[in-house]
């Protein structure tokens, strides 16, 4: 079981790391600095220096055959393991726009192995080349605002046969990236066979983001931000129409489709949370070092060497789990990692939001304010703690598991 | 030891509840959307319907004599002790807009109080009747941007005696409420003497908000908030003048103003803060009862019961914590006190922050965004776990406290 | 609500303390080194000696009057209420043998209660005056070794009518204080009408401990240790027969009389809990001055200031907790009382635990050893999380009376 | 990083697994039962069937090979890695006899490490035989009474050249092991140039246990138990001599030699502790699905899924944290091991005795008693949380370790 960064990606996971912090870095707060500024006033519409930005760095990325790094299993990509990319996603969270620029973000690269897995040749042909050249953006439309989504058996947007067609009617909200301008793409899961057993009622879709009917209502906010120019989006499906071709993988097998689509990314939303953590527990110390108080550096106050050391522990405990969870991924597949998944995806933001907390902390109120990137990155966090599943789902599953292997009970 | 609310008490307290719910609530969005709608682009401007809100809310509260309730131990106020005065505290904390309609919102308040106990007749005569009227604002100037203020003795701002002036130079920041528009009065902590020993090097000056040579350099934010139309204002000093009897109390007596002020309203903090958790526990029973996964109420799954029955307990003793130092104030005076507001200052937004975060995740994705209120309320409380004194600071002083029963360390 | 220590009580609890500190302290560890030394070898024959120190302290404190102090409402014990009691208990609970000294012990009290509140007069006349005096001891037979007793429906030992008889069948354990060769009256609960409705099958009896039929199988041990001469006996019933006149209150009212008990008793082991926090909180900042370590005190090392601070604010919360339960039994009644007897009942022992465990961490080795109470303190508390049913049952009670605010759940 | 359990390794952990659950786990109680016995009454003196049982499961498993499987990287042992031992240990650790059946105990291992690594040739021949083969035991004589041994600078028996010898004089404690008839060895550090610099102060001595001058003084107990027939001895020295071939390594190495030894012993506790933990959750899962309350097997009620699902997490990540520490030994070398040593130090114990302590709570008063194996692993586990360095001084290291990545302090 091999859990360490081979010497083969090692470099690759320093220069990456260099880019992270010495080039995308200096240029992160400028970039969401800009959001607002479009002449339309449209927060969500990328102004001349946003797009200047992102087309730079993701021109520098791309020279350097930095891109699409999740492309794990693919001689179209790197050919990384789940472990080699694990150690990639920590570097490339630690910053917020860094993501994007490698072609490695969120939703982006989860909808990318829906189509790889599951797309026909003409789904593909369709969509993934201007997914896969980072030039289009798409989104995954699961959650509704009628029901508890931790309970995805409830989704109910309507889909209903009319000859040829499919006609979506309902809402979806929290359709993360679906703001962006360049979003062209909705996976959209919906309910085919309200009657069928519960795990067969549902089937994904692919909708152009443009088709007719679709109404984007508002951004749902974020502790306030609407994330733009990324974006969270609530929106109304009124009789939209797709062909039948848009069905991923077949009638009442969205289920299959969204088991099989979740498991790499919540290995990704977590490593990158570790490298949020990494990131805190470095400004917490350069701060208890800096900073002084009663004639000493806080690092000598009240409980804060027990504070580092604490982070510290969480880190590196929570770091090994999540490589964990991705060498199960490597080397005894999907349903195999499952449980290995939930656990990650329960201590990962768990252990970061509490590290970013305390470095909130230590840093007095300059470390809730705009002077730190730490009060961002908390609610960025805090997030995680929801998306994909709330952590009671995932103990639930986790417990599961445990009382599996002494009775037939929560078969 | 009488904590309960009196006889007396009650039909007030009962009756600002309801004003609270049923008439403030109401309009709490619409004054906080009201935000940046100016027509100068000023987000600190306020909007004709803000002015209107506000005016019709506080005529409405006055009318009732349902103001200045702070006023404890005055005749000029309710003859309310501390005790009685936390009750009404919870009330008015479960709304952000309400201590504001009664005039009894932070830092006012304490301002309020300096002027009141150590005012001269004229200080007072100048700047009490626009305060306790609600028609004037005013900040509190204590924090800066380049020392740990934790420990109030490095203080640095600059303070020469020039002829009959007192010359200022520096910076301060989070100087909260300064970004209102009708803020008139900057109480502000200098140094005036590095060399005196520690606790005389300080002086409290009152200094109007439009005197030359103060420059707003920006809005520090919380979260990413900018607070407006209150703000929590940076702020730099360049010669601005002062005459000497813009000196409270007297040179070199800040420290024992700065002491005197920070009891009521630490208390007062809290009390708003367990009223804010109280709001929290309601939202997520109601959450709990109304939303259903897997065919139960949620109330029903995971850990949920031992959840809300955890924040019930930890609300209960809470409270009653922060009612013993009322009554402390009250009959022991601030002094004897001193120990107790440091633990409720520990205790009281930690519980409420953990309240407020199970609430926002029983709530689902929803918690967290604009469709209720329990974001705001909780980067609102962040802010208590710094403001007066960060945790470990108080924690300091209970400790100190404690090792002084058997020892002369700490002294 | 008062929940202050009356001018007219303080002497009391001042005078208790200091025979508490002065004269029972001393011969407590005296007291227990006797066990196993009776010549007969038994541990739970009581030697000479502890026959003399109980004998003498007994008398010491009924000459004083300080004796049945739990007789809260009767003009045959001091009147005192139950918040009076409470601060009694805390005092009593800081040495484990203080409580009987003032027979105010553990179950007696209950049982004493029972008898006081629903016995008849031929029932009181025949057990009431030796438990008084501290002469008798009685034990109350409730848990059973072959079902949860968190769910006292379930109880089962066998209670048949024969004629004018009960016979009763089954077992129980966990008898406390039925070691004791002093204890003639075991109160029992016993299942008479299986098929009635759940909480009317049960009946409580009075069986004279030395009934044909009852046989002490063997002491159940607490951490290791059997807590001899007081005991906690796993015991066997085999056609144990009493007449119609043992039955308290009534056939099938047994979950009422429980009801009854246990309210008082509750808040009496959580006071005593506090004491014994008061006491472990004095031993670890004692410890944190005399010792060092690195050249310092080892108050001034690690998070020691913050798990002082955090001690004093938890116990001084969970302290006006319990007083707030007491006074809620005292002004509205035990119904009214029950969510509060249950919120202490998590709360008071969970909070000593803690305190107690980090005195035991301060004293290095030496915490866990012969040479201070703490680990003996600990084990104690420890069973206070399951006696009187376990934290989660009572977390059940909390949350359900919260939800029941807003709906019909859990009626 | 291979942190896995090699092909060639699995045999035989799960030889030994078999061995501990199947033919020492049934004779565990027995052994321990035997305590107290012997017809001397000492219940430090092995009775005939303790001799028996010991001799008769270490010939079984000396016989099978499964011998002194520390001996990590020499050819006298099984060439293990430090990764692979700890897989075993995890085994062995969870029954407490089984490590001794294997001559893999504590404190013999890390005492035959000291003898292995820095003995001299004529101290290995004289002292290694008896103790490989089993038949001797050991003791290391650190911990004293009058000083906090988490600072060891302050360590101070007195040992002063008198000739050709040295002669000890002072007192030790909690010398474990030291209890057992078969111990013939102390390692005793000791104090021989109180003025040299702080590192350079001590000497370590191999000390016959039979030396004239040598005092029991008493066994300490932890939570009242003797430990007996192991026992943690009060030693005193008074005039005791030793010659000068004595001393391991040389006069002033004693922290040397302390230091080298502390590595891998620290390990192997930290994952018999895991090995603990596990035997816990299974018991916890096993009561969970056999209980019943309120109509429902306990693991449907209160938090339960949530306590599983916490203990399966905490447990994997401790697992994955000791095996990276022992990797880190295996291919680093126990200075840059040293950090990851004091991370498990802290994490393994506190995590194990939280699932033990919920194992306990789950199994209700039987958690707590003699039926179940959990009050006695708490009690024993709560020692390591102090043993070779208490949680503070660790994580002072820890903190110090991540501190000097930006700063000299702590240097």
């Amino acid at each position: 079981m091999d859990l360490g960064l081979s010497d083969h990606v090692r470099p690759l996971v320093e220069a990456v790391r260099r880019m992270v912090r010495e080039e995308i870095a200096p240029l992160d707060a400028e970039f969401h600095g800009e959001v607002g500024r479009h002449p339309s006033g449209d927060r969500f519409a990328l102004t001349a220096r946003q797009i200047e930005i992102l087309s730079d760095l993701k021109g520098r990325a791309q020279a350097r055959g930095f891109w699409n790094f999740w492309l794990t299993d693919s001689d179209k990509g790197h050919g990384l393991s789940t472990v080699d990319y694990a150690y990639l996603a920590e570097e490339m969270g630690a910053v917020s726009l860094a993501p994007e620029i490698f072609n490695c973000n969120a939703p982006d690269t989860g909808n990318m192995e829906v189509l790889e897995r599951y797309g026909t040749a003409p789904q593909k042909a369709r969509w993934l080349p201007g997914l896969m050249a980072g030039e289009r953006r798409s989104a995954y439309l699961m959650t509704e605002p009628g029901v508890a989504s931790s309970d995805a058996t409830q989704i109910s947007l309507k889909c209903e046969r009319q000859g040829e067609d499919y006609v979506l009617n309902g809402e979806k909200y929290w359709a993360t990236g679906a703001g962006d301008p360049r979003c062209t793409l909705f996976i959209v899961m919906a309910c085919t066979e309200p009657d069928a057993p519960k795990h067969a009622r549902h089937t994904m879709l692919l909708v152009p983001a443009d088709s007719a009917g679709i109404e984007k209502i508002r951004p749902m906010q974020v502790f306030g931000h609407d994330d733009a120019p990324h974006g969270h989006m609530h929106i109304r499906f009124t009789d939209v129409r797709v062909r039948q071709d848009a069905v991923v993988l077949g009638e009442g097998r969205g289920f299959e489709v969204a088991q099989g689509r979740l498991g790499p990314g919540r290995i990704h939303h977590c490593m990158r949370a570790i490298g949020r953590a990494e990131y805190a527990l470095e400004l917490m110390c350069k701060r208890a070092l800096a900073r002084e108080a009663f004639g000493k550096p806080l690092a000598e106050l009240g409980a804060n060497y027990d504070i580092i050391a604490n982070a510290r522990i969480e880190i590196e405990m929570t770091r090994l789990l999540c490589l964990k969870a991705a060498w199960m991924m490597d080397h005894a597949g999907v349903r195999a990692a499952q449980p290995w998944i939930s656990k990650i995806k329960v201590q990962a933001p768990l252990m970061a939001l509490k590290v970013v907390d305390e470095a909130m902390q230590i840093h007095g109120a300059t470390g809730l304010s705009q002077d730190t990137p730490l009060a961002a990155i908390y609610t960025d966090l805090r997030t995680l703690r929801l998306a994909d599943g709330p952590d009671a789902v995932h103990r639930r599953q986790v417990a599961r598991a445990e009382l599996r292997k002494y009775s037939n009970l929560g078969r």
